[in-house]
């Protein structure tokens, strides 16, 4: 008999919160485990004996988890510590090990992007050197899809649900106008194109929204771009472009970074996002209206527009790690296996962690148009069911009824 | 027996098809009224005698209408046009009031804000003047809420259950991290600060969100902004701060920078990035991570949030004024009147569209704080029924399954 530790780290999503809820259900139903414990601020909570009794929150409470189950961000909070190398300091491993004993903590779960499966990597592979019987398992979660390894991250599908729906929407926003314009929607995503080819969903039968995506992944070519943009404007009048935060050009300079220039009221230089810059070099090259819209955090935390099949899926992937660590397993995340593309399928299964940790997966070139200005259809048939789906989320008030943290607040 | 025609303008909401469903499913059901014509990108669609047969479109299609009731933006696409004075130029009038005789209309009712209860004040005084036979009726939207004479405007709800579900989502998103800052979210307003003021519906048990709003309606004081933050900095370490678009100091100029200089057709003042423009000074100021949110055209646009209740007032705003149409009214706005505050009840009555037309209602004194940085209970009694109830809004493909607008591409 023994305790388990929980732990949320990186970026928000509208998913992560369900993994932690997969975790407690599956861990409330184990006999091997004793009381579930909730770090917060991710493995900072750890280092610095912050935690919640979880099972005394949440045991006995099917309607508090649903709660939790849609509520955005991380119920237990974040941090972005990165574990140093033991090799070369030794003293956190110590601490987190020390604290792990003296909590009889057999099980620790980190429910994490890139940077937290390089903390469950780094902690498991410590644990077992030192003959330490701890089971450490990661628990993928990011809006960018970047984790190798993994079909796709839960997260993902929400922040695409989102991306698509607001796109839609943006659509209808535009075409009412019975004039020449061209919108430029900025999208999350620094190397990985994955949510920006995701805008690519919102397309129907009577809007082509986004009419250009550009990805990391494709060399920036600001001629091109305008010459494009002008020969869709002989035969449409409104055009809407969906471009990563990252885009850079055949030398790798990022395109946000290299136009700015005017200074605002209070006399400081503007820094543009990539959204902005685009905005100001087309409106002086274009002689029609020109707007950019950035997404930005909204596209993160949206739990009102959850993806049912990722929200159930990041369920899923939180209970399978803890029957991953009851058997015995350690230094593994799960990762979702796509058993079937025509009508979708998936399993869990644990994978190393060694794979995953420091690894960026990109978008891979058979889901880039050969044009580098589009995605495939095999990414509409990838990206597609993972959108699917309405998430059964309660409202109160008007607005949604998301989980109480002000345990949050109190630090 | 007569034709009936009904067109959109202005900006969009995600309830002004509602109002355009009423019309039409009043009109269907008069037998006082034939053919429903719908115009399309406003009154240019008179003035081009560009028409859709809405009757044709529309009949014995319930699906259709429901589908149509929670689609955003118009329909029948919108258009930023203002009539000249008659006595200085009369030839657009007669184009208008021609086209009406040719197609036997005899009621023409127009869906839109300030500006377009212009554009009714001006036609029905030229009819009356002109013994013409033609019932002219608006019929109130703006996500702005800044008409007189009506107690709120359909589509204010819905873009307030948007601000307030997303100023939500962005605590959420902000208190996971352990550390100081200050996040500014710009809401559209230029004048008057309703939709600002309405991110103050954000707050819950664990939620302070926004810490701070800001209108255009109390004078901006740089000095004192900072004060505040730095004050509140004692007591908590993440600060979220609602702020309109069209702030201004007391000398009356804008806060934001402004960045084209360029006017609309109306002459309005183009505005962007008074959120970049606080986030700099601040990030200046003040040693803590500073980062800004806006909102942009998702707010007025987001049908997959709308309000229940602001989505079922604009159908029968829309029915009230084919009602009055047909009782032989003309001149009036249709105004929503607040009967009960303790328990919301509401009625719709025409009221003369001349005193709407060119007023701005702005904020009044007693939704404001004394201190000119927060609302007051009172406000948010008025404003919390206008965002309650979720709509009914099926999903195809993962997307909001909202109405074909392959007509307005089409031009």
């Amino acid at each position: 008999m023994s305790n388990c530790i929980v732990a949320q780290s990186g970026g928000p999503t509208a998913a992560i919160n369900a993994s932690l809820c997969g975790v407690i259900e599956a861990a409330l139903m184990h006999p091997e485990i004793d009381t579930i414990y909730g770090a917060l601020n991710g493995i900072a909570g750890v280092l610095e004996d912050h935690t919640l009794n979880l099972t005394e929150l949440f045991a006995h409470k099917p309607e508090s988890l649903q709660q939790l189950r849609y509520t955005p961000a991380m119920y237990l909070g974040s941090c972005r510590f990165k574990l140093p190398d033991y090799s070369k300091a030794a003293e956190p491993y110590e601490k987190i090990f020390s604290f792990f004993k003296e909590k009889s903590i057999g099980y620790f779960l980190y429910i994490g992007g890139n940077d937290s499966m390089d903390t469950v990597s780094k902690l498991s592979k410590y644990a077992t050197e030192h003959h330490i019987d701890v089971k450490i398992i990661g628990i993928p979660k990011t809006i960018d899809n970047d984790l190798v390894e993994t079909d796709h991250t839960p997260g993902f599908g929400s922040a695409a649900k989102y991306v698509a729906t607001t796109m839609l929407e943006i659509a209808h926003d535009t075409y009412i106008y019975d004039l020449e314009s061209v919108t430029i929607v900025e999208i999350m995503g620094r190397n990985a194109g994955w949510l920006t080819a995701a805008s690519a969903l919102a397309r129907t039968t009577y809007s082509s929204a986004p009419d250009l995506i550009y990805l990391p992944e494709t060399a920036f070519d600001v001629k091109q771009f305008i010459e494009r943009i002008k020969t869709l404007q002989k035969s449409r009048k409104n055009i809407i472009v969906a471009v990563s935060e990252g885009i850079k050009d055949k030398e790798g300079n990022y395109v946000a970074a290299s136009v700015s220039g005017t200074n605002d009221a209070f006399g400081h230089a503007k820094l543009s996002g990539v959204g902005k810059t685009l905005e100001y070099m087309l409106a002086d090259q274009l002689g029609c209206k020109v707007r950019s819209v950035e997404l930005s955090v909204l596209q993160r935390a949206a739990g009102h527009i959850g993806s049912n099949t990722d929200i159930q899926e990041a369920v899923a992937v939180g209970k399978a790690a803890v029957e991953s660590a009851v058997r015995g397993l350690t230094g593994k995340m799960m990762a979702i296996r796509r058993l079937n593309v025509a009508s979708y399928e998936v399993d869990i299964q644990p994978v190393d962690v060694g794979l995953v940790a420091n690894h960026e997966k990109e978008v891979p070139k058979h889901y880039i148009s050969a044009s580098g200005d589009d995605v495939t259809s095999d990414f509409i048939n990838y990206a597609r069911p993972l959108i699917e789906g309405e998430t059964p989320l309660t409202y109160k008030n008007g607005l949604p009824n998301y989980m109480d943290i002000q345990h949050l607040k109190n630090r």
